[in-house]
């Protein structure tokens, strides 16, 4: 794979140059490129209008096309996520600790980038200059791989951002597009280990199992979210319906939309009932066990798979449970680690909950909706963790840096 | 895979029991566990035997053959090891980050076990004990595979482990040991994905390529360290070579011992004569250029393949540079990201150095053989992580544990 070997080489190549640069610099060129972006938008829209009319004719499903739309809004809206990263700290340089040994060395633990990160992810032309954003701004070269349906659009905003670095004098290698859709190319991207730090997928469970199974680099899987929301018995059940539309409803297809919803038995015949209206009155389908189906008129039945499944739809899957106990031990046989809450006023069943359930994010008495780098306070992110090594939840800028330890001595040897 | 389905789930069914052992219970289960390893060692040792005796019948190389080795003051060096991590703070439970946002929600960012680790190890019965003690004070069951050679070895520890937890009242799950030693049953472990939640190999550098081409799990590499030592023309040079001689020859079989020399044109007239006296009278074979061949009687040709590779022997690999920039890209390009020293008095060129070597530990005017949990004051280390993803340098502790987010609200739903 020459092609990749070379695309390899140059973000090596260009690494030590972005680990030196200023963070006055850095914010100066994302400022730059934002405003590159919208004053070149028509060329990016017209690349955008052909790969939409190769996915229309293609058949693309509406949410698909939906994603890969771009229009004047939302290039203001990628040009303002770059303007939104100037303006976040830069966590590169950070002396992390600092250690005095009684041996004299004096060790220094500091942040530094990653080197080159890949980000392979599908057809939503967004992502190409998000991800390139908070890379750049953590000193870090990218190679991308985005979907092929977007193929023309990434190059378009790729194109922008390259030629606006080079007016900077910064090397357009911090940014590098795969162009090449083969398959095989993307596996043998995953499996360059020499050039490659860290390899983000970005997408559906597909996407990122691929990634997992094939990859040699380190991955961070990101992104699936199973989430539930356990109403328990000593609920507040005035607050449980809103949090569960909202959970549900305010936005379908994202990762942290509740996908599974657990209800304690004791408060089933009062909160059911009522609950079914209020999710079937906004077009969600019910999934259920016995106890579900025998409550909720028009609801169907459960299967396992159902319990296991991330709709990313107005479908919810639903089942009741004895105690506490039973909820935690069903959330971590069927979550995918993201975000997972309960709704009780009882303090000892959520301290179960938090210490029990094994999720990025545990919540008590809010939709689960909230995690998100935004709502976290951390500014932008480049997606959420579901894995445990490295970062888990929200991924910000720290996220995409790594350390090394600085050790200055004058002469010390080992007895 | 029964087999291991079995031990995962057993594992898994162990992880809320560990995350709520309260520190003094842990420390308390680690003190009784090195009394019964020194109590119980006639049967470690008797099992040592056995498998000491296969292994020299079967044709075991020397230095192999030590490492497998068990003495009563190894075994006391073991329990003295979990004596040490008894005393060590527990990093379960600490309060990373707590933020308070305006719609009222109050996150907590705590820090918790990773769940369960998975260790491939290779005949060294000490790791047994060593990995045990770490999982189990950071709250983690462990899954060992160790190498078939210590595989009697390996069965006589754990078992003096589980039933010193069985007395407790601890579960003895805690810490389990695949007893198949087969290739395939390995491989099917690296793929358990859905119960181990982070895998170390510890070994050469063929268990861990293994490992990483293999495993769906992630992984941390450890341990492989072609290390070097680039003498500066501005450096002292009556440091350099008790501080070269130190890092090459004070023990050669460990990964933080150097195994490259790289030394400015500049005073290859004045150091290169003396230096190769020093190596040599330690019985140290010299690999070379033609400078270095030049000035050093006896010391043979290097090839490319020398200057990639880790001897873990009396053998140095040495080559003559122009500057400081071209020790960097030699670094960058040769070194596994371990540990890397650069001798000098001209502080430009140690901020250059430091900068641009992109490794784990990067030193001035010491010895690469620091690189180690106990010298760096972080007390027992579970090995020396070569990667940049969660954990790099040495890992202790606090690398065994990852966090998660708790989320306490009133209702809040997201607008």
């Amino acid at each position: 794979m020459e092609y990749l070997e070379k695309l390899g080489g140059q973000a090596a190549a260009v690494k030590q140059e972005l680990q030196r640069l200023a963070t006055k610099q850095k914010n100066q060129a994302l400022i730059r490129i934002a405003g590159a972006l919208v004053d070149r938008q028509e060329q990016i829209l017209t690349a955008n209008c052909r790969d939409y009319e190769i996915a229309q004719t293609g058949g693309m499903a509406r949410g698909l096309l939906d994603r890969l739309k771009l229009t004047p809004e939302r290039i203001e809206a990628m040009a303002e996520g770059l303007r939104q990263i100037a303006g976040l700290p830069d966590p590169v340089g950070e002396v992390m600790e600092s250690i005095d040994r009684p041996n004299g060395l004096h060790i220094q633990k500091i942040r530094v980038p990653m080197g080159v990160i890949g980000i392979i992810y599908e057809a939503r032309p967004n992502v190409t200059a998000d991800a390139f954003g908070l890379c750049f701004k953590t000193g870090n070269a990218v190679i991308l791989k985005g979907g092929r349906d977007a193929f023309y659009s990434n190059q378009a905003i790729v194109r922008v951002i390259r030629e606006t670095l080079g007016e900077l004098g910064i090397c357009a290698d911090a940014i590098q597009l795969i162009e090449q859709n083969d398959r095989a190319v993307t596996t043998a991207f995953m499996q360059m280990k020499q050039y490659v730090d860290l390899l983000i997928p970005r997408g559906g469970a597909g996407l990122i199992n691929a990634v997992v199974a094939n990859s040699t680099i380190p991955v961070i899987e990101t992104g699936t979210g199973n989430c539930h929301i356990y109403v328990d018995e000593d609920a507040d059940l005035s607050q449980a319906i809103p949090v569960i539309i909202n959970a549900k409803t305010q936005r379908i297809g994202v990762c942290n939309a509740c996908e599974s919803l657990l209800i304690h038995k004791k408060i089933a015949d009062r909160f059911l009932p009522e609950l079914g209206r209020a999710l079937q009155e906004r077009h969600v389908e019910i999934r259920g066990d016995q106890t579900v189906m025998d409550k909720i008129p028009g609801s169907l039945q459960a299967t396992e798979e159902d319990y296991g499944t991330e709709y990313l739809d107005y479908i919810v899957s639903m089942k009741t449970v004895s105690s506490v106990e039973e909820a935690i031990a069903h959330i971590n046989r069927y979550n995918t680690g993201h975000s997972d809450a309960i709704l009780t006023e009882n303090e000892a069943h959520m301290e179960q909950f938090f210490q029990g359930v094994d999720s990025a994010c545990v919540y008590a008495n809010a939709s689960t909706r909230f995690t998100d780098g935004f709502e976290f306070g951390f500014g932008a992110e480049i997606g959420i963790s579901t894995q445990k090594l490295h970062a888990r939840g929200p991924m910000g800028l720290k996220e995409l840096t790594t350390y090394k330890y600085i050790i200055k001595g004058n002469g010390q040897i080992r007895p």
